[in-house]
């Protein structure tokens, strides 16, 4: 009996592989290429409507669970080690808190705007102005990271680390995908640093082919 | 010793102000107008830099909890009776699939899109393109919800009320606002005359001098 996780390399799905294999949850990887269009393709869409990774198959449960946040918190909750969420209930809501901003606004919003303008607005004449404004979204969110990386860190939620911080890792490698600037943001440079010291990144880096620029 | 919800008449922070009533948690209620740019205030940004509602304070944190997925969940945890979460780990997961998609993208991309269209494009002549792709983006997750309601409810989860329900509570009664008809999504309406019967939601719906067309 073991999960059953679409994904697509380097997508946000990622920050799933990567907590399925900090838990050492026995997981079956089911590979899309969302270059390929694979996630509209109509055998993925019976799978996931929605059309996206990640989703992820559980056994005996009909339907896979979406929205990596889902995702995210549902693993940590099912598997308490090593402890991916933390103690209490205030701390755990700085957890969502993070999720909730980094899923809907920077990635939902700012990436939405630069990689699928077309979600937006049916005019392609608008194409270039969504973009740049997923630009700035993206720029000022990056700002907003650092700055609370920086009090204090290493980890989102400072000497814990959460399921938050592997989506922080996919989302610091998007910034150079995108181009922007990230050699100024110090204090997300540590935290990316931290990651790659842990064997579970590694090895699913390895597996997704996926490198991180330092 | 009480918590303080900053929220504005009507906004996505009326589920947060019914989930703090169902528990009869301690509140002092701190009301804002969006529509007298109050959001915008440095007065408020001082206290929420991200210039949204819902924010709660919480006796002895400092820094006021933002995102409403992360809010409510919270506020659940912290408070088990009535028991606005359900007890196991993929059921909670569910919720945080709910609630994901609905500020995500149904709120955050939907009427985003309608109600604040420069958020997406910097370019004013883009804004009928934005509002009629966000008019087409909530449609269809009306209906998505409709069917998702129907299988089998009343609640979001079927049998168990959760704090998913008030957020469903306000997103219909936005679909009316922004002109759409709600009279076919008979699961939906039928989610909504369960909602009337309860009285925390009345006198919530009465403090915020709010109406819900039906
Ligand atoms: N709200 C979803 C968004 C997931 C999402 O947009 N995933 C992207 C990859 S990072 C995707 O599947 N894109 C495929 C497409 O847009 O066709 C979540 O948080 O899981
Ligand atoms: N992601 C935020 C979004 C909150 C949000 O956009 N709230 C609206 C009211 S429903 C708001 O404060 N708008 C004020 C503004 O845009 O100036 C959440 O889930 O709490």
């Amino acid at each position: 009996m073991s999960y059953q996780l679409y994904y697509s390399s380097g997508a946000c799905s990622m920050a799933v592989h990567i907590v399925l294999e900090e838990l050492g949850a026995p997981t079956r990887l089911m590979p899309l290429r969302i270059h390929d269009g694979d996630t509209s393709k109509p055998g993925y869409l019976a799978i996931n409507p929605k059309g996206r990774v990640p989703a992820l198959a559980i056994p005996g449960e009909a339907g896979v669970l979406t929205e990596l946040p889902a995702i995210l918190t549902f693993l940590a909750e099912s598997h308490d080690t090593p402890a991916l969420l933390p103690p209490t209930a205030l701390q755990r809501g700085r957890v969502q808190e993070w999720l909730a901003w980094l899923a809907g606004w920077m990635h939902g919003t700012g990436y939405g705007l630069i990689w699928r303008p077309h979600r937006f607005s049916a005019d392609p004449d608008d194409v270039p102005a969504l973009r740049e404004q997923g630009l700035k979204v993206v720029a000022q969110a990056n700002q907003d990271v650092t700055e609370r990386l920086a009090q204090p860190g290493p980890w989102a939620l400072g000497d814990q680390y959460s399921v938050v911080d592997p989506f922080l890792l996919v989302l610091f490698r998007w910034g150079s995908l995108v181009g922007l600037d990230m050699s100024e943001h110090t204090a997300w440079i540590e935290h990316t640093r931290c990651m790659l010291q842990r064997p579970a990144v590694n090895r699913v880096l390895e597996r997704e082919e996926v490198t991180i620029p330092l």
